[in-house]
């Protein structure tokens, strides 16, 4: 293995340090450059308008309503190509569970609807606070509290970025 | 066939014209027992919350996002027993239609979203207008036009009076 090279030392010391020296300025964008999550459940977001609907197999079987405040629910009515600040998105999901008293109804089995209450999701543009993450802020809420999954956290803004033509939503608009 | 008797002419007759007879109760009776189906589509539904979302397989294929006026979230919140004179709950149905650019940047097949949209079902309550169904009128519109599939409108009151200990909804409120 390669020894750390002096400059590599410097690097790795300030990172976790005071700064005071030259590299301050550096530095600050580096700190600035990290990504910031969000901690906090936007207010209201239960009663905010449909987006679309939406259901995910493999090891998920989820199933998903988005809603939109606002922002959001104008920003996609006006097919605006970039979504304004102020944008919040939420990724309402629960287990996408067979229903066997509508099945029973229906007579064959057929029908699925939202089970028990998984996670929220919430995407917030706010370009100044979220630069290192596109402009959005990226929140995952079990139970009422915030993700603490470094690596499921760091990994919202690598997936979304393939939607770059998109602003990075997945989700389009049902009409 | 039967000759009409004298009593069948008169509420023949009747049932054209002014009531004026001692039989006028029993007509007006005759009258409301006639279903009636939802012929418009209720304004702004579209800008309601959620109330769940729902998914058929079976031959239908159909996502539903499901949405509430505020008479119908007012009762789903406070668990009343019955939904009470205007209520309007909306059932939006698209194709539940796989997702190849989600798919692309999952990196595997596992998602579904709202395909084309199918047609729009209404659960209006008026509990004298709609006395003949439960208190419920139905209504199925596609491309903005009621139905006119007598045989498909009046199965909708059988197939919902099966949910008889939820006030014939079939939909559960999602938290």
């Amino acid at each position: 293995m390669k020894r750390l090279t002096p400059w590599l030392i410097v690097a790795a010391t300030l990172a976790g340090g005071v700064v005071f020296t030259e590299r301050a300025p550096r530095h600050a964008a580096a700190q600035q450059a990290a990504p910031i999550f969000v901690s906090e459940i936007p207010s209201g977001y239960r009663d905010w308008r449909l987006i679309s609907v939406a259901h995910e197999e493999g090891d998920l079987h989820s199933f998903a309503a988005v809603l939109g405040n606002d922002v959001a629910i104008g920003a996609y009515r006006e097919k605006k190509p970039l979504f304004p600040d102020g944008t919040i998105i939420a990724a309402l999901h629960y287990r996408h569970a067979p229903s066997e008293e509508n099945n029973k109804a229906f007579g064959r089995d057929q029908s699925f609807v939202a089970g028990l209450p998984t996670n929220i999701q919430f995407m917030i543009k706010d370009s100044r606070k979220y630069a290192a993450t596109g402009g959005w802020g990226f929140g995952h809420f079990q139970d009422g509290k915030p993700s603490t999954d470094a690596a499921m956290m760091n990994a919202c803004f690598g997936c979304h970025q393939q939607m770059k033509a998109r602003d990075l939503v997945f989700t389009r608009y049902a009409p």
